[in-house]
Formats: C-alpha cells, structure tokens, sequence
C-alpha cells in the first residue's frame, strides 16, 4: 500500500495520489490559488495526452537526463506546484545528477519558500537555494527575477517544470540550457525550452531519474552524441500530433 | 470602465475578468478548491477551443432558451464556480426564462450554500433554493442526491452548467431535458445532455439570455421546431473537431 491507501496498479491510482498531494500542498501553504487552476489546465491536457508518457516525451526525458549528467552546475527549479507533486522524485533526481535544488515561485514570499523548503527537506533534501535571493535574472520585474547568485543564476542548465513563459524566455536568453517540463506543447515555455518534456511531472521526474541512473557510466561523447540528435521541435510535434489525434475516451 | 479597471475591448478583458470573480469567490468562501482545479481544465479546453464561441455552440445555446421557455418549470443549477463566475449572468437567465435558480454542490457544506445564496441575492436574485433540500435524485449517494422538492426534484428542464458526470448522468434519468454547459465534449455530463453546449460559461450563459430574449415571442409551435432540429451529436462532433483541428496559437 501507499501513501493514498490504494496499491500503484489501481486504474486511479495517479490521480487519487495527486490529489493527495494537492491537498497536502494546500494544507502546508505550498500551492497557490493559482497553482491550483494550473493544475487543472495540466490535468486537461493530460487527459488529451491519454495519461500516458508517450515515446517522443521518453526521448526528451533521456535527452534531459543527459543534459544533466554533461553540465558543469545543472539545478532544479522547484515551484509550488513541483514541490507538492513530486517532492521526493526532485530530490531524487538532484541526488543522482549532482543538481542543485533552488526554489523559485512566481508569486514569491518568504513565507511560502519557507515551507517548500521544509517540505523538500522532510523528503529528503539537504541542501535548498532560492533563499538567499542574491541575483537577478535580466530583463523580468524584481520579484520574479529574484534568484541565488550560486543557484539559478550561475547554473549552466536549469529544469524549470511547470514554469511560466517570461520567466523560462529570460533564462534562455541568459544561454542556460532548459529544460521545460509542460503538458502544453504550444506554451511559450515548451517552445523555448532547448527539451520540451510534454508529460506530467509525477511521471517525467520519476523517468528522467531511471534514464539518469542507466546513462551514469556513459562516456561524455556518447551523452554529447545523445543531446546533439535531439530535435526539439520534433518532439513538439509528436505531442501537438498525440494530443490531437489520440483517441479521448 | 468595468469592474476589472479595463475596458471590455482589451485583448485579455476575459481573462482578468475571470480571475478576478475567481478571486472574489475565493475571498467569500464559493469557491472550492476543487472548483478552481475544475477551473484550470475548463480554460485548457478553451484555449484548444480557441476562447471564442463556436457556431455549434451558439447554435445550441439558441436551442437551450428554446428549451427553457417552453419548459413548464425551468431550473438553473447553480455550483461554486457559476456562481463566482456568472452570478448576475444566471440571474439574468433565471429572469428572463421565468427559471428558479438552485445551488447545488458537489461537496456541500451549509456554509457554501449561504454564502452562494448571498452572492446571487447581491447580483439580483430574489428567491434561492436549495437550502431546503427535502427530496433526493435516485441514484446518488446521501450529500449528492440532496434537491429541492419544488427545485430541481420536480423541474422538466435543468441548465446544469460545470455539472459532475454522476449528477448529471442521474437527472436524465428522472426523464429531465437537460442542457449541460461544459468544455469538454467528451465529458460525461456533455455526452449524457439532451443540449451539450461547448462553451465558457462566461460567454454562453449571456448569449442564451439574448437568445431567449430574441425568442420570447415565438410561438411555442416554432420554439418545438428549433428543439426538435438539434442534434446533440453533431454539436459534440462539432466541437472536438473545433479543438482537434483549430490554430492553437
């Protein structure tokens, strides 16, 4: 049994756990208002996916995970959002890519960093930037262009999963490799993003770990290989082509 | 000006309408949290949708006032986010199509129920039911099932915009012509609706009440001929085709 009582292979068993964790995140003031309709407009595009990681998103999960494994100071950008839902899975992939984690929220208080902080930390985290709150990020108003001089600002390649679309353009622009991991594959994140990941983050987390786990003993030319074969807006195309072909019942 | 400080011209005057009742709801306890996850989804499918009214949908709002002013006793069904977000829309609607309006919630509280109450007396209602709620649909479980007798219970005809498909699934069969708003077609509540109206609530329910103004003086042998020219299959083939095949950007 898990943590929702019902054992993994329950036909609900997904969405049971995140609402699970929603209530969670809303409980310890982690999920915001809006967090909770972004929520819903990924559930939506989920449901057209088919709840499912499809094979283009298994692709860019790999590319990603290679992506991490060649940077110099990868890091993780953790939401509200991401910290309800995959709290632990981000911790994880951290410890097994060497990334930093560092919470950026786009309605920032101290108040809700605080308790994500504690949050990733009761899941296992040691180390969790986006406190200190010493650099900017050119080109966004104050509060959203708040980041750790030695987080996200430094950082050679960022995942930002559920990030809005000024914010990831900005980073882009600073010529950090990004990561997206969005259900909408026509956001502006996912079109900037050097990998779109099209899939849930409760599915893409866990699956860029396995990848990152079976890539380890992989030389540096043979990842390089993998990410230079990657073409983003191929895999933006699968999922446009998944979403509006797949079968909705 | 409106009541978001823009004029209802600008690009984004939906938009920030809707976020601004959303916030309203939330602030006097209408809103759920489950309502503004349900939120999040509808605003997925309307951006697929293309956030503008489509034919069919237009089509068969003028169907649903048809419905409505034919109906014996015509009932509106009102849940959290209708009312945060059409509260003087569906009285309105109520008023011209001689409807009763009825809260019902899919998770009921006594203390939502008044505050929804209140929130359509301020936008105009004179008489609220639901709050007796002496009678049960069949079917459902105890806190669902619960109705007005002289409400929904004895009601030919039930708008049930944002409705579970349980619920609605159990009022069509008491034999009850139901018109659903929804913006996903492939909904149960959708597909379950004598009238499947695939569109914002915040565009259909005024352009039903235009509609039922332009019909108010049909006589009832045109108003049969409209109804009995509706194919609800057409208008849901119609609508996934809209999201299917529509420029998304």
């Amino acid at each position: 049994m898990s943590e929702v009582d019902v054992p993994e292979s329950h036909p609900r068993y997904e969405s049971l756990l995140t609402r699970h964790r929603i209530e969670t995140g809303v409980e310890k003031g982690i999920t915001s208002q809006q967090g909770l309709i972004a929520q819903g407009r990924g559930e939506a595009f989920d449901y057209l996916l088919g709840e499912r990681t499809i094979e283009s998103a298994d692709r860019a999960e790999r590319v990603g995970a290679a992506h991490l494994l060649l940077a110099d100071h990868p890091v993780l950008s953790v939401n509200g959002n991401v910290a309800a839902l995959v709290p632990g899975e981000v911790v994880e992939l951290a410890a097994v890519t060497g990334a930093d984690l560092e919470v950026n929220l786009f309605n920032r208080t101290e108040q809700r960093i605080e308790a994500i902080a504690d949050h990733l930390r009761e899941h296992g985290a040691n180390e969790v930037k986006g406190l200190t709150a010493d650099a900017r990020i050119p080109g966004l108003d104050h509060e959203r262009a708040k980041v750790d001089a030695d987080g996200i600002y430094n950082a050679d390649t960022v995942v930002v999963p559920l990030e809005d679309g000024d914010r990831a353009e900005a980073l882009g622009e600073m010529g950090k490799t990004e990561i997206v991991i969005d259900l909408n594959p026509l956001s502006r994140s996912a079109q900037v993003a050097a990998v779109p990941i099209i899939d849930n983050v409760l599915r893409a987390v866990p699956n860029m770990t396995a990848h990152a786990r079976s890539l380890q003993d992989t030389p540096a030319d043979a990842l390089q290989q993998i990410v230079d074969d990657f073409d983003p807006a191929q895999a933006l195309g699968a999922a446009e082509e998944a979403i509006r072909s797949g079968e909705l019942e």
